[in-house]
């Protein structure tokens, strides 16, 4: 199954709306066929398995498929994978994670055993569902998984009184940066961020990444007219987020568009507001480890003032990781 | 040496002004004695240690002596330890550090060796070193080594706008407070951190810890009469720091009452202020993982506002250690 999640994650970024899978077919303990979903539209992970177990000359015949995620058992633009499945002629079928669509789920496991397949499920289950959080999220609720990424010195600053923020973080978080914009289908900023960094706000790494996501710019002050000035390839939308309704609903809106994952990246009062309504996930702090200071130099959160420290929002699975020099703490918001 | 470091810990806090020492004395692969600097004034470690070996019915006569740190060779409170040395018989003395006090480095070093002993130095130097910091900066410069300790939410945050601040971090985390406070002869806060949250400033674990560290309280507003009102005991002075040369004329004058080691315990003007004047040496910002949000929270680090990131002051030799579900982010910083 380790295999088949290094596999699934061949396709970071490039399966939305569809989720990352992979699979192994394994016989007497040898793999004899790899594979992983590309993108959406093509090939799932069992139908490639199965062709490179044939194209290396191997038959799955009586072999066993491990697959990060349960097979679907419907047809949407590729035929049903359970029906590959059965064709292959597979006795096994080990299985990460279960189909989080509440209507699918569990139902491509009941065919296979109703066929006499011996179906596992639950293996490396917690790891196959992580890698795909965006998409459980978004199958279930409609709603795109939202991440807060932050990068702040290691006393809560994201910029001088002035606004200035270059850089804060070093080349490996940055890297980390791009990886998460790669996963996102949109990402989110303030106007005010905008003007202040002039970020591009795309993918590059690598250099002709296929695929960039939607931006969203929150402010009130901007027009569409500069939201055109600053990006003029046109892929950018505004957005006006005065109540937590308006975040709800955009949120209902950016699903409908297949929007899976959404990336905001500031500042702190778009960053603060998020949390306000109820619509950050998980976040993710990149801390540098310098020290700003500065009583107006602009904090990571800003936002309404909260009366007491009993008002705080704890993270859940929080995580510590190491970009080179710089300290991630990430963690998860309870809605 | 391991075995030895162990043994210098257990004088923690207590050995002030003086160095945390241990000694083990080694027969064929066997530790027939071990021992430890108590206190100030008291037995050092290689004559505790030669005590021990005397205790169980040993003979040091031909064995190895592991010390952290290089023996005294002068009369101090207690006669030179080289002497107890020679008078053993060991044959061979193993040495962590050597000792950081100008006028005797090596000395002690010498006269082993010129009386045949074999001496190798610079065993786990680094770890010797380390535990005794503020002791080395003391002899060295004659200013108090001083540590920064804050405690904060992920998001920057020390108290919420009216000043409320209890609690941030968790129980492990301010088990490691009292720790550093063991370790301090004196804390510092500033006179607002006094009036929001009336802390006591106390070594409460254990119980009936023998020596309870100077307060000293930083503020242009208090008088004499309202720190006297805050502390009965006594145990408080007060100080007005307006400017570098007041910290550091305050610092000489803490060093020459034997004033080893300060703990800046906040607010975040205070601890702003320290670092500008250039103070501190070695920051620990416990991040409790929770978000508080608000433009007027009270930030970690307050102070004048920097014109540019390039000012942000950068941390070295940085560690993350974990106190429960709080995080600890230290760090050195250069003067």
């Amino acid at each position: 199954m380790q295999e088949a999640l290094g596999l699934a994650r061949m396709g970071w970024g490039l399966t939305s709306p569809n989720p990352m899978v992979g699979a192994v077919v394994v016989r007497d303990g040898v793999i004899i066929g790899r594979g992983y979903h590309f993108k959406a539209g093509e090939a799932h992970a069992e139908v490639n398995a199965f062709a490179d177990v044939a194209r290396h000359g191997f038959d799955a015949k009586g072999a066993t498929l491990y697959v990060t995620l349960e097979p679907c058992c419907t047809t949407g633009r590729t035929p049903p994978c359970t029906d590959a499945i059965l064709a292959s002629g597979v006795k096994r079928v080990v299985i990460g994670s279960s189909d989080p669509n509440p209507h699918h789920a569990g139902r491509g496991i009941e065919l296979l055993r109703a066929a006499g397949i011996e179906v596992t499920v639950g293996v490396e289950q917690s790891a196959c569902s992580e890698l795909n959080r965006p998409f459980f999220k978004w199958i279930a609720t409609g709603k795109p998984f939202v991440i807060l990424k932050m990068a702040m010195t290691l006393d809560g600053k994201i910029a001088t009184a002035s606004g200035e923020s270059k850089w804060i973080t070093g080349p490996e978080a940055r890297r980390r940066v791009q990886a998460l914009r790669r996963l996102s289908d949109a990402i989110m900023v303030g106007g005010e961020t905008v003007r202040q960094d002039r970020p591009q706000l795309t993918v590059r790494e690598p250099d002709s990444w296929p695929r960039q996501p939607l931006r969203i710019i929150a402010s009130r002050s901007m027009d569409d007219e500069e939201v055109a000035f600053f990006f003029p390839d046109g892929n950018a939308e505004r957005v006006e987020l005065e109540t937590n309704e308006e975040w709800h609903s955009l949120m209902v809106r950016l699903g409908a568009r297949n929007i899976t994952c959404l990336l905001i990246e500031g500042g702190g009062e778009l960053a603060a507001a998020a949390i306000d309504a109820g619509v950050v996930d998980t976040v993710e702090f990149h801390i540098a480890p310098k020290l700003l200071g500065g009583r107006d130099s602009r904090p990571v959160l800003g936002g309404n003032n909260p009366e007491s420290m009993e008002f705080a929002r704890k993270l859940h699975n929080v995580k510590v990781t190491h970009y080179g020099e710089d300290i991630a703490i990430s963690g998860d918001l309870e809605e």
